[in-house]
């Protein structure tokens, strides 16, 4: 590690970026009526007993003399899928409360709903803080659901994947010099498969191989095309070519080929096909429902990421034709 | 969401534990020399102009004395490996230093290696904060380094995953009643036969087809097994029996059936199938290595979350025989 110069303002925040934090709305309500909130990452528990929060803001921020004045302030720690409410209360000069379903807490606060938590809280002690004033606060009400939390880090939002001690150790140790458990290719197969379990052997009972439900699925997406084309698209998945699985196929009322030397879906084929693909995505939703909403957006984000930055150059079955 | 009643501690202590958060050491020298050391994830930014940062401590702790009476403390925001260290220097009563590489810092305050970020600090303010006091620093030294984030959320350790915002939107809107890019069967599916492009290449130069280097790398587990075992244990990801593709590799001397009706790896098999393993766990290290460490952390620990809770009691490949 480089010892940065000191008062390099740019290398400061980036160093700070480093601590990971969740993201809140700070809200209260001004003498006049109006509701004020900021997004704030600089929030922090202090005390049990007396129950205290606290956060600071900015000396030179416009609402810093409504907070200062202001007897009851509300802390709301964002959920995952609040990104947006917090970009809405990092900006100013707009009506930040417009057509959101607003509570109103203890002094008139005005309550966000969706957050992972909310302190209320009564002003216990305005602190010096350098180019900020420190607020404690004593929190007189509070609530919590079981959403997951929006992380900041880097400059950038983020999830937290939780570790789970539950988990069994990857054994790949004991199995020194052979096929790790812990082994990506050894994860990803298995969890693919696992998922094609419940949807194999609906493809099954529908009169398809496992091979011919994809060629089903891609033309479901993209309709007349020629085999050469399949071929390209379907390769890196299916080591066979799809000349014999179509005829196969069209045998049985899956697909005909135009006149133009396209293979399209029947209209059955279309119907079977996509009553297939719902059955898919609510096997989808059975195996995410077990797993923990938050768990299944983190696996397939880090899955786009590992597509992205893998991807030896493959087709994209989605491009328009 | 419920309102909890005031003052259940252990409630409140969740709802505080739903703000996600950094963890940090925080480390000064007692004035007889002592290195002292305690983990805390109440630390944060305050202040840009002058440099500020600060963190809260319990009246009752045991290091209160050394910290009030300091000059000087350092904050070392922990990386995602350092989750030993945040535990040792969460318990107290034992030598948290022993064994560790220190520093001396700015009035000789210890410092610890292999954090994301560290702030040297001198002490400005302690200020009042219910049970516990408020420590305001300005920060006269730090450092960084490009480390992933230890993360702790609702009371457990946890990683960040960030958003990458150069990734392709998910396109499923564009494809309504059809195989969305976002179905995560689509995202498993092509994240395997992605990774599985450069292993299959090599399986295919040694003579062996994607489903019988399965077999190859099953027998490099658990050598010695019956036709039976092998298709319970493997059924799952082959769709054939494996019988065929055992007698196939014993003709190019892959595999042998012993006199007990046992199929195993013949010493040229072992050898080659060791080759492949190795080459597939060197193909792995490239493309984590282009992916990111902590990335691929992350996707193998959701993958191993997601094996866990979709498994539908499959035989275990490496079950004690």
């Amino acid at each position: 590690m480089d010892t940065t110069p000191l008062l390099d303002p740019k290398a400061f925040r980036a160093a700070l970026g480093s601590f990971a934090t969740g993201v809140t709305v700070i809200t209260t309500r001004a003498a006049d009526g109006t509701p004020v909130g900021l997004t704030a990452n600089s929030f922090n528990s202090v005390s049990l007993d007396p129950p205290m929060v606290l956060w600071s803001l900015a000396k030179k921020s416009l609402s810093l003399p409504v907070f200062s004045a202001s007897r009851h302030w509300a802390v709301h720690v964002l959920a995952a899928e609040q990104e947006a409410l917090s970009g809405r209360f990092a900006r100013s000069g707009e009506d930040k409360f417009s057509g959101l379903e607003i509570e109103a807490g203890l002094g008139g606060v005005p309550l966000l709903s969706g957050c992972a938590a909310r302190f209320q809280c009564r002003s216990s002690f305005q602190h010096e803080g350098g180019d900020h004033l420190i607020f404690v606060g004593e929190v007189t009400a509070f609530d919590r659901a079981e959403r997951a939390p929006l992380v900041f880090h880097a400059g950038q939002y983020a999830l937290a994947a939780q570790r789970d001690p539950r988990l069994p150790q990857a054994r790949s140790a004991r199995v020194a010099g052979g096929l790790g458990e812990d082994l990506l290719g050894y994860l990803l197969g298995r969890a693919y498969f696992q998922f094609h379990l419940g949807v194999r052997d609906k493809a099954q009972a529908a009169g398809l191989t496992e091979v011919q439900w994809i060629v089903a699925a891609a033309l479901t997406v993209r309709d007349g095309v020629t085999s050469a084309d399949l071929d390209a698209a379907l390769g890196y998945v299916l080591d066979v070519p799809v000349t014999p699985l179509l005829k196969a196929m069209q045998s049985s009322d899956w697909v005909h080929l135009d006149a133009a030397g396209h293979w399209r879906l029947t209209d059955s084929g279309r119907d079977r096909s996509l009553h297939l693909l719902a059955a898919a995505k609510a096997h989808e939703g059975d195996l995410l429902a077990r797993f923990g909403y938050n768990e299944g957006a983190l696996l397939k984000l880090q899955l786009q990421k590992f597509i992205a930055v893998t991807n030896p150059g493959l087709p994209d079955l989605w491009h328009e034709v």
